[in-house]
């Protein structure tokens, strides 16, 4: 290790314990995100830096104990407990025992805690730190235990899983309306935008979609609020505790359009993740007690400025990329999608496979600027209709135009960014694994996780033992069973 | 900005001034080129760290004036001289004009100095600290301006420009042994490994190879010294100057084996890189005085570890990549290729397109381990044969296996890794522009670049205007000439 610049480490120090910590996880953000979305901010706001590149401090890796190559879950369990696992596994050890969590334990120590993200509230990431699971997409009982974690502000996505089964859009398979129960709680309920800036105390469950809330490129600033002005407001409520809070704001929808390789998509998420950094750093600069953190659990769709797109085109492509095709996307792949959707309802009787990819070409002009596809591109739109793979067919058309290249679907091994600002920043340094950001974190907040995870595990084991003997108790006495 | 840890900035704090500076520049170098070097080293050594992972204090944006995707020119060019400038352009601004470099301001302040590449040292990244051209491609007239510029020491590969152009493999134009130049002026010239270990005194002149030294994975350590080697050698000998020295050191091929798409040669390159770190950072920790900084001009390749190969496949490669099929690769794409024209040598009259690609197999299971070529894989080596292109069909044979991919056989913009220990480290922090690390390696060594700029310029223009009144003079008047 290098000699600390400051002189001591501080762990120990609490002159340089921070009262508040807020972890921005950008899900899906990988080094080649932060180039982009700066490339973009410089060409046309002027701006040369995002807001958090003057505190980047070091890289984190991420692999996880399945897999070199770490999903949400796993990744998200890293932070949030400071210990690695499976991929797939919310806050549960590799034997699915429940680990204690940054914070539930904050929670138990009387802090103020948040949870802020524009994916469903109980997807893989916000799960980790407010439940325990062993498989991510059991997203009703996440929504079950979330409410009962004692988090103050819970703002983001995913009604479907908190409405009971009769609700219309409802994912859930039992007649719980968790709404109701988090309001006898004492929780305020809140569903959209207005709702929520009027709110000045809380706690507050603020659901604003059934699903996720819409990619920033979609969004409508008067039905759904930002993830900065969901963050400002989660920062007003917390800090009112004199015990200070925790808070976690991901940036979740980073990851879905890398998923999707919708770049324009990415881009208008990242900014909108650099803006809530914005008002959190402002926010941390003021109080002089708040540490803020911020790392991605992992790189999304292997995502690379420049392609090399001459050797197939004849067109030298090289040493080159044009955030210039980004932002002249005005919507989503997806939206894109609704509007050939709502172009094929119009189409006469008898219409061609041309006429549908006229209605495409009409959809790319319009919502991405794009007026000079070839006939090689006519005739993939062509093979791709009615399919998924149409998705990917435009992403190429965009991505080619902009010389952007993606290599996957899924995420990739990268190492992610590092940023770190305020009391404690000093143990934020250098190439890190992904579980000592957890432990730091909760070193420095006073926060004794492992006394967290003895006390789950026994309650685990009682409510099991309880469970048994309830089974045992109404099954009665089985002769010559083991 | 944030608060400094250290309490007081320090650049004009001559207790925090480095005496010696060691500027790493491993060329192509991205971030999941750290990931798949530690990934490697972790699975095959039990070394969870790279030499470099404790000292990692931020990134670097490397965008040139003329492209969002820089090349090793301009991007030598801002380390070397704290100025942008266009792709291409070797230590000169936009205007072609020359620009102080911190090696000749070094040596005009009467310090060592130094250059270890493992490239032909007339290549952009060494030329950019050294001579001052408009185009990366004269390297005759590089290699001349090297030998005049006072570097102490200079190790690499490129003896073909250093030879008369009689000699048998020179590029040369003209009749100039630079070798005898250099030995005129007090160099110690050597052309292998044993000749350089032996040395004990410089200035030295060595170059180990007609053109680039090989890749790490094909070298032949009783002939060419490792990077490690040569930057421990020189590090023996710049450390005798009392007024201290500068020393760039480049992992150059590192770049090359990108651009070949070669994941096994981009691989064991890195970690000759990072061996050569350990030696200097054990030198830094010994002295207490040498600053080292280590930052990539430039990601090369695209390369990702995860590539989504399930969709053509079958195969869900998604959320894994497969450090042992790099391990079984035994030399690089251009060691392969002499291993099959050898075998094509041996093929007898009337061998069919079947005995080709035959013969390409058995080198495949020879030196990469492969024995499963489908039909498939056998036929698009069949339609490469005898074409570069084989060189990408092999890569995609590997990589593949291995769950890699690259989106371009050029340069990407992404932010590359930045790298600092010892004194003065705090200036290095933070998301930085690639001139702002040149900037600050001049002011820690106190050297006025700007001064040399203008003397240079100066120097420029009076030899402009004395070949201009030579050639007056030869021509003469010419009546009615402009």
């Amino acid at each position: 290790m290098m000699s600390p610049v400051s002189g001591q480490p501080t762990a120990a120090d609490d002159a340089r314990r921070p009262t508040n910590v807020i972890l921005f996880i950008p899900d899906g953000f990988g080094p080649a995100s932060a180039t982009m979305a700066r490339d973009y901010l410089r060409k046309y706001e002027g701006v040369g830096e995002l807001a958090m590149d003057s505190i980047q401090t070091g890289s984190v890796r991420t692999f996880s104990t399945s897999s070199r190559v770490t999903d949400s879950a796993a990744g998200a369990t890293a932070y949030a407990t400071g210990v690695k696992t499976y991929n797939g596994a919310i806050a549960v050890d590799t034997l699915q025992r429940p680990l204690g969590t940054l914070l539930r334990a904050a929670e138990g120590r009387g802090m103020a805690t948040g949870m802020v993200v524009t994916s469903r509230i109980t997807h893989a990431t916000p799960a980790s730190f407010s439940s325990h699971v062993p498989e991510r997409w059991m997203e009703n009982e996440i929504a079950a235990q979330q409410i009962q974690s004692g988090a103050d502000v819970i703002l983001g996505g995913g009604m479907r899983h908190f409405l009971p089964s009769s609700a219309e859009g409802s994912e859930r398979e039992d007649d719980r309306n968790l709404i109701d129960e988090a309001r006898a709680k004492g929780y305020t309920f809140v569903d959209d935008r207005d709702g929520l800036m009027n709110l000045s105390n809380g706690p507050v469950l603020g659901l604003f979609s059934m699903s996720h809330l819409d990619y920033e490129i979609d969004r409508d600033p008067a039905v759904q609020p930002s993830l900065a002005e969901m963050t400002d407001k989660a920062l007003s409520l917390v800090s009112k505790d004199k015990d200070g809070y925790f808070m976690m704001v991901e940036a979740s929808r980073v990851d879905h359009a890398g998923h999707g390789n919708d770049a324009a998509a990415h881009l208008k998420d990242i900014i909108a993740y650099n803006e809530a950094m914005e008002v959190a750093l402002k926010h941390a600069r003021r109080d002089g007690n708040t540490l803020v953190v911020s790392v991605s659990d992992h790189e999304t769709g292997g995502l690379t400025l420049g392609r090399d797109i001459h050797k197939e085109d004849g067109v030298d492509g090289v040493y080159a990329w044009h955030p210039e095709v980004l932002h002249r996307v005005e919507g989503s792949h997806g939206a894109m999608f609704d509007a050939v959707s709502a172009r094929y309802d119009h189409l006469p009787d008898g219409a061609t496979a041309t006429d549908s990819v006229d209605a495409v070409a009409a959809v790319l002009s319009n919502m991405a600027g794009i007026d000079d596809l070839t006939d090689a591109e006519r005739a993939s739109i062509q093979n791709s209709l009615g399919s998924y793979d149409l998705n990917y067919t435009v992403s190429d058309l965009i991505e080619r135009r902009a010389v952007i290249g993606w290599t996957t679907r899924g995420h990739t091994a990268v190492d992610v960014n590092l940023y770190a600002y305020g009391p404690g920043v000093e143990n934020f340094r250098g190439n890190m694994d992904n579980t000592e950001v957890g432990d730091i974190l909760a070193s420095l907040l006073n926060l004794d996780l492992d006394a967290l995870t003895a006390d789950l595990r026994e309650e685990t084991e009682e409510t099991q033992k309880a469970e048994k003997s309830k089974t045992d108790a109404t099954s009665g006495p089985s002769p010559g069973s083991e």
